[in-house]
């Protein structure tokens, strides 16, 4: 099989890849590795789709991203050591972004990398994990802190397993879609914006046309020098601000997409003040997010404390923290320092948008 | 800088070398890992030799193979985001293989991989861990069990360092010379063997002629698919060795290469029952260890536990353990798969010789 690393496959396409590969490699055992929620859900799926018998070991890790940390890959390491995972293993993370995360990690440190193989199960691990070869777990509130980049064999997007998916997750999903659109062409926004999910080839069309971006961008600078730094636009508030939440025990957590939303708006109402970001489009961005999404409240105390998560962002340097920030939709500037003034005007646009 | 990763540079070559690199990337931070005692004995050496000022700061992990684990990484990581550790920050790993083993792993994970360089202090770290990029730390007794293969910045050789070493970790270094020899030519091995550790001259070139052995076979073979697994040779029961003494309590612990010793005496027995390596040769190899390690007792029970550790051996293949074995010097086989009773029959002979 002469598939290269990381390419994403979908539907028959890809489950006739993973069963050449199965009958070619032979692989010694076969690990699907899935929370509780996504096993219940979509290991049925799974075992339905492929038309080859194979014997396989599901690995679990509990459900919720407060899971997605060094502990949770202890388990498993030991759990694959037990059942005497050799370097001819297999390991298929089956499951959304967090799965696909640690799952890469784990496979990628085991022995010092067994081969593995990611079905991302989640519109937004469809969307977003599934290219790039970014895996990873956070470090106490801190997240992706630890993590390698390192491809899987390939990924396997099929569509049947949004049927499992509760609305607000396919919601969480469309947000990164958005943002390709924002940092990529009007067109594509104008595009993402209309989205019909009920129309399944439309949401199919749209999965796949965001796939191509990201791959695009990926691929001009696989190791974030520049460009591939445009694809956190609204995650540098909005991870510290999913942290906050995550950490704060009377926050309830926020979805990826649903702080990436907030985020995003910062980041648009914050590149309007910094680099003339037209008004108009600022508003209809808001308006658009803002219809989807509850409005949270942010106090100055929650402001004060989501401002101290910033220093651990990684595109920092030198102690200072770097925004991407766009001119216009399309066209973005990276590395721009914000006075924490402007952040926090931001965020009072935001509440009373 | 266009030196290419993983390069080994000996004494000035590797401080010039330093002191350009320091001087053109400006690192962020800089942090030298150290465990305790590398800390005590070799920082101020560190800082005696590089020629410009810089400021550091250290960060130790306690003296010992059983810290070489996942708690002491994440201790590790998170000092490096309560200090503000950027991709820009460089990790300087400063002691013997645990530390340039656990100090490679935490920086290639740390922010999906920051810069680092290794500056090995010890015989055994020179002429072995400098090389090939591997890094990683144990799970439970297992070693190296979870780990990644990327390489340092490049790797500084410095012969000062090893005027702190007492002799018996001269020693331990001096079994992965002699290994080298083994499995490369009859010629090195004869010289190894006659290597007089007071000339500092012939002590250099010892080590330099090992890590020129030991870059050939893997420059062949990064991914360890054939040759590099040879530099396994008498590791299969040596690391098993080492880890079972390190488990029970009433076992005193081994140095590395004093495991590797015993290893490479029963690796070599085995060589000759199952592929003929001269018996004349096979007394000579064990007659030479033996003089320089004292014997240890290995009861019937102690060597069933040591079996029980042969099965996470990363070269294992379907549940098979697989040995690297000898036809002669320097005439390799990888994969051999050992009787049971065999490797009993080595004790034996390990134990009566």
């Amino acid at each position: 099989m002469d598939i290269e690393k990381g390419t994403v496959l979908k539907n028959e396409e890809g489950w006739l890849a993973l069963e050449k590969f199965l009958l070619k490699k032979k692989p010694s055992k076969i690990f699907i590795l899935a929370d509780e929620n996504t096993n219940m859900l979509c290991t049925p799926l799974f075992k339905n789709k492929l038309k080859i018998k194979i014997q396989f070991e599901v690995l679990t890790i509990p459900t919720g991203e407060k899971y997605k940390n060094i502990d949770s890959c202890l388990t498993i390491w030991e759990k694959l050591s037990e059942k005497n995972a050799d370097r001819n293993s297999l390991i298929i993370n089956l499951g959304g972004g967090m799965i696909t995360d640690i799952g890469g990690f784990i496979a990628s440190t085991f022995k010092r990398g067994i081969e593995f193989l990611n079905i991302p199960t989640s519109l937004l691990a469809m969307v977003d994990a599934s290219v790039g070869g970014k895996n990873g777990v956070d470090l106490g509130p801190v997240k992706n802190q630890i993590g390698v980049i390192n491809n899987p064999l390939f990924v396997l997007v099929e569509m049947d397993f949004l049927k499992t998916l509760p609305k607000e997750q396919l919601l969480s999903g469309w947000v990164e879609m958005l943002k390709h659109g924002l940092i990529y062409s009007e067109k594509y926004w104008n595009e993402m914006q209309s989205l019909n999910f009920e129309n399944n080839e439309a949401l199919e069309n749209g999965i796949w046309e965001s796939i191509r971006i990201k791959k695009e961008i990926v691929q001009k600078d696989p190791f974030e020098k520049n460009e591939r730094k445009t694809l956190n636009y609204g995650h540098t508030l909005g991870h510290a601000i999913e942290a906050y939440f995550l950490e704060n025990a009377e926050k309830s957590t926020l979805l990826h997409g649903e702080a990436i939303a907030i985020g995003i708006i910062l980041a648009t109402y914050i590149s309007h003040k910094e680099l003339n970001f037209p008004k108009d489009k600022l508003n209809e961005i808001a308006h658009h997010f803002q219809s989807y999404f509850p409005k949270q409240s942010f106090f100055e105390e929650d402001i004060a404390k989501i401002l101290k998560f910033l220093i651990f962002d990684k595109k920092n340097q030198n102690g200072k923290v770097l925004f991407v920030l766009l001119k216009d939709i399309g066209n973005y500037r990276t590395d721009c320092v914000v006075p924490n003034s402007t952040i926090f005007k931001a965020f009072d646009f935001y509440k009373n948008f």
